[in-house]
C-alpha cells in the first residue's frame, strides 16, 4: 500500500498518518520526492481494504494505491501448480477440454433425456440443466425445482454424464447436493457471499460464474470466499460482461482466460451461450475460447430451441452442437489438448 | 413485440412463426415493407420475455424488438399517483425530503449512539447502520450481527429515529425484521430473487438499492418481484453504477431520479456516499440529488471516519454533515419541498 | 512510479531494471518486503507514460503503478486559484453561473434569431448553434457551414449574445474564428490531438467537451494539449458518458464537476441536453448541475423541437427553458452564485 | 420505425404525428392494441435518424424504436458476397489469414528494417509502423513524421512487405498516401467524419479501427462514410473496447468478428496488442481471433520491447512472434484457411 500525500499537506497530518500505521503494527517507508511525499506501507494485515479506507479518510491524503490484491488461496503464490478438479473421473484443469452441455432449463423427461443422449454422443462429459432459475422478470418460468433435478438424475442414469446445475439459494443446498456433481453459482449470485460461505463447507465442486459486472479481482475474491471455508474445488466460468455493446447480450471477455491462468491455479471454463446471447455466435466463440486456452466449455443445447422455456435464442440444435464439437476437437489438438471423442477411449 | 424478418427469409419460415404466435393466442399484424417483412404481435402474455427468446431462436428471424417493458405493478399505468411510504409517521415520497444517515457499519454503542444523536440534531429522520455486511473480501470486517441490531435499537430508543439496515440473507429475515423499520437490500443483492420474494411476504418497507450494473428496467423488475408477492412498500435507492470512470468508486446516475419518477409511482432516494466513494464529493452530489427531485438521501456519517471499520473514505464527519444539511434545506425549498429542520415542527 | 516485481523475479532482472532507470537519470528507492520487492522511482521525466510502458515490458515485472497523472498546466499545483475566462465581459469561472443556449443546428434566419431573442430574455448570455455538424450517419443533416455562422453573427448583432459554435476540422479554423467567441470541441473530437494543437495557437477561448468514453485524466490531458501550445483559455464541458444505461443517450456524470474543481483550476460547465438525450430530463439535470457547483450550463433550445433538423428529442421549447431558468436562478443563490436575471444589471 | 404512444396520449396528438409522417411521404400503419397505440412507419428516407429525433420530440410519444440500422453500402443486403481487398497481390477477406506486424512507432532504420526482416520470415505479409502518433499525453513521443515513412519505404524495398500506417490528420493525407499501401484510421479517429470523407475520395485501401467506445452500428456507419464518397476498399479492425475491466488496457470483443461477418461484406481483422495491452495475452488472443474467423491480424512486434518509444508493454519479441505464428498457422487450417508459411508458395 502506498499513501500519496497532497502537495499542501502539513507535517502534522503526515505524523498523524504514520502514527496510525505504526500503531497497527505496520512498517513505514517514507520517501520525500520533489513533488510529493509518499509513504510506503510495509507488512501484512488481513484486512488491507479496511486500512486503505481509513487512510483515505484522513486529512492531507491525496490517494492510497494498493500494490497487491487481497486474495491468497486462489493465487499462484499460494499454489503454483494448476488445480485439477476431479468429478468422478472427469478431470477439469488437465489436458482435456471438458464440455458441459444441455438445456438452459430442464422442461420435461423427453427433453432432458434426448438432449443428454445427443450431447453425450457428440463428446460432452457433463450435462447442464437448470431446475431453479433466476429470472429477471417474476413472470418468467422459474424452473421445475426438485422435479427438474429428478429428471436430470434420470438422464444421468441413462447416459453416465455428470450433472452441473445451479443453486440459487442456501435453502436448496441440501437438495441440490443430493443430485448435482457440480454446484453452479450463477452470475447474479457471484456477490452473494452468504451463499459462497455455505458452499465453502460442503465437499462438492463449485462452478463459479463471473458476475456480469465483476472485475477479475472481485471474481477471484468470490472464489476466495469458498476456499477460505475449506472447499478448494472451485472452477471459474467466464460468461461475458456487461458493456455498451448493443448487438450481443453480453461481451464475452476471453482475455480473462489467459489472465486467470496467470494469476490463479484454478481451472477456467467458458460459456459462449450467455456470453453472446445469440446461437449464431456460439460456435465461433466456442472455438475462440478453446484457442485461448480454456479448460472447458459450457454450452446450451436444446432439441427444439424455438420451444425452449428459456434462452432459446442462444441454444444450439443437436446438429449445430455436433458441428461445433468437431471443430473444437481439432483446435484443442493444436494446443496439445484433447476433447473426448466418442468411440475413442480417453 | 415486433418480429423483423431477414430479407432472405422464406414464406415457410414466416408461416411457421405466425402459427407459433397464433397457437399461443397472440394476434398477428403483418406488414410487408419494401425492405422487410415485419410482424406486429398483439395481445398480452405474462411471459413476454420467454416468447421473445423463442421467436429469436427461429429461422428467418433477424431480430425481435420489445415494445413495452414487462413490469406492471411498479408502473405508473398501474398506479398513476405517487406512492408515499409511511414509516411510523415519517413519510417518503411526499413533500418532505427524508434524510437517512449513520455509519456504514455499527461498531460499538458509543459510535452508534453518538452518531444517532448528531444526525438527528442535524435533521435526519432515519438512522442507517450495517450489522450484516456484504464485503468483497472475506478478510474484511463482516459486521456485528444481531449485536449490531441491538445497538441500533438502543440508539433508536434514545433518539426516536427510525432504523434502516441491510438484510443479506433470508436466514436473518426474522431477526432483522425484529429491529428494522425499513429493510435495505444492497446493490449486490438486487438480483437475488429468492431474497426479494421473501420480502414480498412481510409487512415492512423495503429500500431496494439499484444493482451496480443494473438497467432501469431490471431495477424496476426487481421491485416487481417484491410487489408481486404482496408487499407494495418499496423505496428505490440510486447508489451509482459501474463505468470506466477511474476516479470515483461508482458513477452516480442522477438522471435515474426523474426517469424513475416518469415510469413509476415508487419513491426514489439517492446514496451519494456509495455513489462517489469519496467524502469530498458527497455534499455536492447530495445537493444535486435534491435538486434533481429525489425523495430522500442516504448518507454515511461517522464520528471519526479514519477509524471506521468500513467505508471511512466516503463518510462525512458531523461537521460536514451539518453543513450538507444546511445546504439541502434551501435547495429543497426551491423545489417546493422541505427537509426537517430541528426546532421547527414538521 | 512504483515498480512491483514478481515473487519469482531474479536479482539479474532487478539489476537490469535499476540500470535502465538510473541511466534515464531517475532515482531508485528499493524496498524489499515480505512478499514483494518494490522499486520507488524518484525524479521527473516529461514522458512518464513511455517509461512506464518500457518497464512493463521487462522480465520479472508484475506491474507498474503510476503515482501522479501526467498533466501539469491544467492542474491546481500549477495554478491554485480558479481560472476565470473572460468572453468580452461574460466571465466563466467566477460567481456567475453562465448559461449558453440555442439550437443544436442553425437551420435558418428565423429559427436562430427567434431562439436568440428568447434565450436572451430568459437570461442566457451565450448563443449556441452548430454550423458544421459531426453526425453518426453520413445521411444525416451535416449543417449549413459558413452560411450558418453568418446567421449566428446576425443573431449576435441583434441580441448582443456571444457565440459558441463547434469546430470539427482544422480546415475551418480560420472561418470559425471569424465568427465565434468560443470555439467548441465536440465529444468525438476530444481525442483529436491535431485539432487540439491547432487551438493552442489561437487567442480565443475553447470549450472542450469530455469525450463520451474518456476518463477524467484523459480529459485533462486533452486540455493540456491546448494549454501546452500557449492558449490557456479552456472551459471544460461535462456532457455525459457512455454506459450500459438503456433509457438515456448518455449517463451524465455530475460527480465530474466537484472532481474537476478539486484537480484543476479550469472552469467546468454542464450540457444536460446531450447528457440525457431526453428533453423531459433536461431541467432536473440542469438544476442538479448547478447544485453540484457547475460554472455554467449549455442547453439545447428550439422554437419547435419537432421540426428540428437534429436533436429535437432533447431540445427545450422556449416555455420549458424559461421555467428551467427560473429554477436555476434560485439554486445558484443557495450556493452564493448568481444567474443573470433580465432587467437586473449584473 | 415504430412509434409507441403514451397510454394517456390524445387523439389530437396522434393525428398531429400522423400528419407529420404523411407530409414527409411516409406511410402509416396504425395498430391500436389493448395497452398502447403503435404507429408503424413505412417507406424509406435517407435521414431516418433525424425523423426519429423529431418524432421523439412530439407530445404523446413514449418512445420511437428503430427497426433497421441506417447503413447501406456496408451491408450484406447491398452486396451479399464477401469483399476481398487486394493490396498489390495480398488479399484480405479471402481464404488467407493475413498478418500485419511491426513496431508501434517507427524509431530508426535499424529497428524498422530488422523488424521487417523478422516478421517477414515468420510469415507476415504487411509491415505496420506508426510515423504520426496520436498520444494521450502531449509530453509523449509523437512520431518521426515523414522521416518515419521514409524508413518504412526502405524496409518495404528490402523485404517486399506492404505497408500499413496511420493517418491522424487530413493535412498529411497526400504524404501518407505516397508511402502507404493501406491507410490506417486509429480508434480515436473513427468518429472523425471529416477525415473519413477525405479517405472516401482516394483510391487506396483503408483499415478502419473500431472506436474504443463505439457500437457495431457506429463502426459500420463510419465505414459507410468512406464508402459513400466512393472508396469501397475498407477493412475493419477490432481492437478492443473500453469497459470496467481493471487488468487489461481494453476488452477485446471477439464476438464482433462473426457479428460483422453476418451484417457486412467487409473483411475484419483483429489487433490483440491494443486489445489487451499486455504482451503475455497477445498470443492467446491472436489464436482466439483466428479461431473466431478473423480475416487477419495486426500485431505489435519490437526487437527490444523494453526500449520501445511506445507500447513496449504490449509488443512481442521476435521469438514470441514466431511462436504465435506457428500456432495460428494450425488454427487457420482447422477453419479451412491458410496463413502464409515461409518457404511455401501461397
Amino acid at each position: 500500500m502506498i499513501v500519496v500525500m497532497k502537495t499542501d499537506s502539513s507535517q502534522n497530518q503526515l505524523d498523524h498518518i504514520i502514527n496510525k500505521l505504526e500503531s497497527a503494527n505496520l512498517g513505514v517507508h517514507l520517501s520525500k520526492g520533489v513533488q510529493r511525499t509518499i509513504i510506503g506501507v510495509i507488512g501484512e494485515r488481513k484486512d488491507k481494504e479496511t486500512m486503505k479506507m481509513k487512510i483515505e479518510a484522513m486529512n492531507g491524503v491525496e490517494k492510497v494505491v494498493s500494490i497487491l490484491d487481497s486474495y491468497k488461496l486462489v493465487g499462484k503464490e499460494f499454489k503454483p501448480e494448476k488445480s485439477v478438479i476431479d468429478i468422478g473421473g472427469v478431470k477439469i484443469g488437465g489436458e482435456e477440454v471438458v464440455v458441459m452441455a444441455g438445456p438452459c432449463s430442464v422442461e420435461n423427461e423427453k427433453q432432458i433425456v434426448k438432449t443428454a443422449d445427443a450431447v453425450k454422443k457428440a463428446g460432452a462429459k457433463i450435462l447442464r440443466g437448470g431446475a431453479y432459475k433466476p429470472r429477471t422478470s417474476p413472470y418468467s418460468f422459474q424452473g421445475l425445482g426438485e422435479e427438474g433435478l429428478k429428471l436430470m438424475a434420470l438422464a444421468k442414469q441413462k447416459t453416465g454424464l455428470k450433472i452441473v446445475t445451479e443453486l440459487i439459494d442456501k435453502e436448496y443446498l441440501e437438495i441440490v447436493c443430493n443430485y448435482a456433481d457440480i454446484i453452479q453459482i450463477g452470475s447474479r449470485n457471484m456477490h452473494n457471499y452468504s451463499l459462497l460461505k455455505a458452499l465453502g463447507n460442503i465437499d462438492k465442486p463449485v462452478l463459479l460464474k463471473r458476475g456480469f459486472a465483476s472485475t477479475i479481482k472481485e471474481w477471484l475474491l468470490a472464489a476466495e470466499y469458498v476456499m477460505k471455508e475449506g472447499n478448494h474445488q472451485v472452477i471459474l466460468c467466464e460468461r461475458g460482461i456487461r458493456t455498451f455493446g448493443e448487438k450481443t447480450r453480453n461481451t464475452l471477455d476471453l482475455s480473462s482466460v489467459p489472465l486467470i491462468q496467470e494469476l490463479s491455479h484454478l481451472p477456467i471454463v467458458v460459456d459462449p451461450s450467455h456470453g453472446t446471447g445469440n446461437w449464431r455466435l456460439v460456435s465461433p466463440m466456442a472455438r475462440a475460447a478453446v484457442a485461448s486456452g480454456a479448460d472447458g466449455l459450457m454450452v446450451e443445447v436444446h432439441p427444439q430451441p424455438e420451444d425452449a422455456l428459456s434462452d432459446g435464442q442462444q441454444s444450439l440444435t443437436f446438429d449445430n452442437f455436433n458441428k461445433m464439437m468437431s471443430e473444437i476437437v481439432k483446435i484443442a489438438e493444436v494446443l496439445g489438448k484433447k476433447v473426448y471423442s466418442p468411440g475413442v477411449a480417453v
